[in-house]
């Protein structure tokens, strides 16, 4: 198995691209920051089933982290992901460097509203705004037929979802399925930065949820459910709990019952770590 | 001469270019707010002769007014406009409804600087964020291989290129000269807000404009120039000035001396109509 070529460039990978599509091909796209898991691996793997070629681009976007964030820390690992890419169906890496995505002189942002209202908003003002840049840049580099990402960061799937729309990309944003550890914990790169202890604590948020998704259908009240939830990931060991929060599935709107499909979601700390999650109601 | 077939939607639009765009014929894109006159149609042959086909739409877009601003009064001649296009080369218009670039839902904004920063935005905070959502929808709806837009706009212009650039939107974005009125007067659509004294008036605001330059060559200090200038619109009898400006042409930023090429811009009121009016130096 070979690893897939690396393309540094926009102009280089469209020269790859372009051919394939005047042939027809149905072409695949999986943005990711690298550090690449199982869960980047499983996006991967289900793109290949749509496309017939499939790029994985690699970049850790800046715009996206706030000053005090993990911007430096967060784990590069491009050599180690080229190698994990191998066997998965990935044809080509989009590996750009800063400057070839933000230039000297750019000058554009992006504001999100609508599902980028609130829950992740409210503790990372900078990050759709600069997550919504980066993969509109990145749909327009690669102007793919369908784009895959990770509903383990599923507001961000939504939000990248209604920036594709509003801008008319003519591109499915599809969602791929959150991938567990055994204990359930939700496959991240951020996991790396967790202690063995820490790595404890982490394995209780998915069964937090798990527990408030049972009392939910047992007919307990959503406001109660998100408090004994945030309780419960305290109790746990997590050090602060951003929030536990049940939300209409397609809008992240608030909602006062179940009657439409639901989704469960939190962020909360342990040390300086923040992990999120979210499960269907 | 017949008059070019109307596209109310964007899957119309896409389902007209593609099979130019597979046969190999260079696209062309000439956005408008309709209103046309001669300045548009000379656009859209110019346009014409860089390209095997030319769309125009037009759109009155809404995110690019202010709630005090004319939105409501704007001219809307659709009927008028396609019958002017007849014969300039237009082979197609874009003319969507405001749901169209607009559904409900609609949650995506864009802010810029760069050549955005100061000018027109000192006075219309609003505009080039309505005017970088609404060009980059139509540029990724057309996604033609050339977009021409008046350089009477001429800080727009600078701007648009800008977010095409920043978004990678493989598209040359050119600007057509301004046309103007046998007395200089730059052909707007607002121009038909005018009284026939305030008609008078306006014409000043190029010779104006053509009488700063002047002092330039000669040696006058740029400050000077721009003082003198915005004098000498509210003596013509302009009742407020915007701005009179010497700028980088290509950056729009402030400058000392005319080392680099130079733009001399300027903004005023004639009763509650806003000219705008620009010239190399």
């Amino acid at each position: 198995m070979t690893t897939p070529k690396i393309c540094p460039t926009i102009a280089e990978l469209r020269a790859e691209l372009a051919p394939m599509r005047a042939r027809g091909t149905r072409i695949g796209l999986v943005p990711t920051m690298g550090a690449l898991h199982e869960g980047h691996l499983s996006l991967v793997r289900e793109t290949k089933k749509r496309a017939g070629l499939v790029a994985v681009s690699i970049f850790v976007n800046p715009t996206q982290f706030a000053p005090h964030e993990d911007f430096d820390r967060y784990p590069r690992t491009l050599e180690a992901d080229c190698a994990r890419l191998a066997g998965t169906g990935c044809d080509l890496v989009f590996a750009p460097a800063a400057g070839e995505m933000y230039p000297r002189g750019f000058a554009t942002a992006i504001q999100m509203g609508g599902p980028a209202l609130g829950l992740e908003s409210d503790f990372r003002p900078h990050f759709f705004g600069g997550v919504a840049i980066v993969v509109a840049k990145l749909l327009i580099a690669a102007m793919p037929d369908i784009a895959m990402f990770g509903e383990k960061d599923y507001q961000q799937l939504l939000v990248i979802r209604c920036m594709a729309a509003d801008l008319g990309l003519p591109i499915e944003i599809a969602g791929g399925a959150i991938v567990r550890e055994a204990d359930g914990l939700a496959l991240s790169s951020r996991n790396a930065y967790l202690s063995s202890e820490e790595r404890q604590v982490a394995g209780q948020l998915n069964l937090v949820l798990r527990a408030a998704i049972a009392r939910l259908h047992k007919g307990d009240a959503i406001a109660d459910v998100e408090v004994a939830g945030a309780a419960a990931l305290l109790e746990s060991g997590f050090n602060s709990v951003d929030y536990v929060a049940v939300r209409d599935a397609q809008t992240l709107e608030k909602i006062s019952d179940l009657a439409r499909p639901a989704r469960i979601l939190a962020a909360a700390k342990i040390g300086t770590t923040r992990l999120i999650d979210n499960m269907a109601v």
